[in-house]
C-alpha cells in the first residue's frame, strides 16, 4: 500500500475511488457510464444539487451566498476575481504570502490597480505577516489561507471591514470556518474536495456585478449562479467524485471531526520533526500549516538518502518544492494517521541508522 | 443494452469505460488512482504527451501548430478567441448558423467589433448560408462546422484569405480535415474526443499575441503552449480518458476509417427518414449533418408515442432540442451501426403499428 503525501492532485478516500470506478461502468443503475450521461439528465442534475447541498451543510454556508462549480482552477479565479469585483477606478489589496498569492496579485494587475499590503518574501515566505494596514477604500482584500509550498497557514481572518476574498484551495473543508466572515471563497478542488477539473466558488450574492465592467459571460459569477453551475457543460465526472468525497466527509462526522483528526495528524508529525535531531521545520512555529508540513535536513546527501528510504517504505510525494527544498508532507483529509505513523517510523529508522 | 443517442456528453467506446474504471483504482500499476496522481508526475506527463501526439497524428496537424488541452469548454473559447485575436481597433467576421454560433458572436462583441456576414435564422437555421462576403480586413472569420441543435454541417471551409477560426466541438475527429486550411480550431471534448471537462485547441503558432491586448495569463494561448498545457493544473482524468479514446480511434484505423463508418451510419438513418411516411428530416438535404440527425413527425401526439416506444427499445437521448422539436439522433464515432439499426427497426415497427 502506498502512502500518498502528494501536494495535489492528492489522495482521496479509497471508498471514493471504488464508487467512482463503478460509476464509470454504470452510473446509478442507468445502464450508462457517468462519462456518457447528459449533464441535463435528471440523474446528473441531482448530483449537482446534492454536491451543492453538501457544501452548504458541511461549511454551514449562509443562504445569501451562492455555491458554484466552475473550471480553470484557482488560477482562473486569479483573473475572475478582479474582473467581477474591481471597478475601473478602484484598487484591490493583496497580502503576499508566497508564489500563489504573488500570482493572484500579478494577474489582478492585468485587470486593474493592486496594492500589496504586506509580504513575507524577505524570509522566503516562512511566516505570515501580522501587522499591516488594509486601505479602507479597497474594493476588496485578497489572501491565500494556506501556502502549500511553504507550509504556512492563516487561521484567523485578518481584521478588515472591506470585502474579503480568500483562496482556500489547500485548506477548505479541513477545518471549521465561519463563511459569513468572508465575501468570496474559492478553491481548486484537487486537495480536500475532489479530483482536478472543478473549482469551488462560494460568493456572497451582493457581490454580483460589483465591478461594473463588461466582460464575457463565462467569467461572470452571476451568470453561473443563475444557471445553477450549468451555464455551460460542467466537468461532470469531477463534480460527481466531489459529491462522493463530500458524502464520505459527512458520514465521518463532518468538518469538526476531520479538523480534530487533522490536528492530531499534524501534531504527531511536527513533534517528530522537532524531536528528531536529523530534521527541522521550515515555517514559523505559530504559522505552521496543518495541511502541508515542510521540513529539511542539514545536508543534501542525507536528504537524498532519506528520500530513497522513504521510497522503499512506500512513502510517495514527500520531496519538497524546489523553492524550499527538503521535504513536504501533505496531510490532507483522506490521509490516515497510519500514513503519518509510517512516515514517523521511517524518520526514526533513519535516525537509528545514523547513530 | 442502452443505445445512447445523446447529443453530448455522449457515448464513448465500452473499452474506454473499462480501462478508465481500472485506472480509477490503479493507474498504470503505480498503486495510485489516476484521481490522486500528481499532474507533475512522470506517468501523467507521459499521458499529456501521448494525447497530444495522437491528436497530431490522427488529424495530421502540421508542426507549426500547437495542440492545447484547456478548460471551460467551447463557451470559454467564445471569449478567448477575440481576446487573443481581435485587436482593439479591428473587426471580426462571424457566420451565424445557430444558437452556438450566435453565442460565439455575442461574447466576441463584449471584447470588440463583430460583423455577422450571413445568417440562416430566417429559416430556423435549417440550412448553411452559401453566398456571403467576408471583409478582407477582418482580423479573423469564425464559424461553427457542425450545428448540433439543427442537424446541419459545413463540410467545405468557406473561401477566404483571412485567418479562419472554427468551432468543431461536435464533428472534430469524425471526418478528415485539412488542418492547414484553418488557423485555429477548438472543440469541447465531450463528443468525439473524450468526456466533459477538457477543451481541445489547435492553433497556428503565428497567431500568438495577435490582438496586442493585455489580459490575464490564463486566457493566453501562448502561455498554455509554452507550458505544454500545464500552465495550471490540467483536468487530469478528462485528458486521460481522451487519450484512451484516441488510442481506440487509432487502433480502429483512424479518421479515414471512422469517416467511412459515419457516412454509412448517417446514410442508413437518413434513408429511413426519407422512406418512412411517418418521419421527415428538418435540415436542407445538402447541409445534413453526419453527427446530429434531426427529424420530426406530423403530430405531437405521434411524437410522444414514438418517444415512448423508443424508450421501451432502450434508445436513449433521441428527444429533439426544444428549438427544433421532434427527434435528434446523435451518431458520434462510438455509436455503432447496430444502434442505428435498432433505431431504424423501431421506426419501422412504429410504421407497422400504424398501418
Amino acid at each position: 500500500m502506498k502512502h500518498n503525501f502528494g501536494a495535489g492532485p492528492c489522495i482521496l478516500p479509497k471508498e471514493v475511488f471504488e464508487e467512482a470506478a463503478k460509476a464509470v461502468l454504470d452510473f446509478n443503475g442507468t445502464g450508462l457510464s457517468i462519462l456518457e450521461v447528459s449533464h441535463r439528465s435528471k440523474e446528473f442534475e441531482e448530483v449537482v444539487v446534492e454536491t451543492e447541498r453538501l457544501v452548504r451543510e458541511l461549511l454551514n454556508v449562509p443562504e445569501d451566498y451562492s455555491i458554484l462549480f466552475l473550471q480553470g482552477g484557482a488560477t482562473q479565479q486569479f483573473a475572475m476575481v478582479p474582473m467581477n469585483l474591481l471597478p475601473e477606478n478602484g484598487r484591490a489589496a493583496y497580502l503576499d504570502t508566497g508564489v500563489w498569492a504573488t500570482k493572484a496579485a500579478k494577474e489582478a494587475k492585468k485587470v486593474g490597480h493592486v496594492e500589496i499590503v504586506a509580504s513575507s518574501s524577505d524570509q522566503n515566505y516562512s511566516y505570515i505577516p501580522k501587522d499591516f494596514q488594509i486601505p479602507a477604500d479597497a474594493a476588496y482584500f485578497h489572501y491565500t489561507s494556506n501556502n502549500t509550498i511553504y507550509g504556512t497557514e492563516v487561521f484567523e481572518k485578518p481584521a478588515t471591514a472591506v470585502p474579503t476574498v480568500v483562496d482556500m484551495s489547500s485548506d477548505i473543508l479541513s477545518r471549521k470556518i465561519d463563511v459569513s466572515e468572508f465575501d468570496l471563497i474559492y478553491a481548486g478542488a484537487q486537495k480536500n474536495m475532489g479530483p482536478a477539473g472543478v473549482t469551488l466558488v462560494i460568493i456572497k450574492n451582493e457581490l454580483f456585478g460589483k465591478s461594473g465592467r463588461t466582460f464575457p459571460t463565462i467569467f461572470d459569477y452571476e451568470s453561473h449562479a443563475k444557471a445553477g453551475s450549468m451555464y455551460n457543460t460542467p466537468p461532470v465526472f469531477s463534480i460527481y467524485v466531489s459529491m462522493l468525497n463530500l458524502r464520505w466527509l459527512k458520514a465521518k462526522g463532518g468538518v469538526d471531526v476531520i479538523e480534530q483528526e487533522n490536528i492530531i495528524k499534524a501534531r504527531t508529525l511536527y513533534e517528530e520533526i522537532d524531536r528528531n535531531p536529523f530534521f527541522k521545520g521550515t515555517a514559523a512555529v505559530e504559522d505552521r500549516s496543518r495541511m502541508n508540513i515542510t521540513f529539511v535536513m542539514d545536508s543534501p546527501e542525507l536528504e537524498a538518502e532519506f528520500l530513497a528510504l522513504a521510497k522503499e517504505r512506500n512513502l510517495v510525494g514527500i520531496k519538497g518544492h524546489r523553492s524550499v527544498g527538503g521535504f513536504r508532507a501533505s496531510v490532507y483529509n483522506a490521509l490516515t494517521i497510519s500514513s503519518i505513523n509510517a512516515l514517523v517510523d521511517t524518520m526514526r529508522e533513519f535516525e537509528e541508522n545514523h547513530k
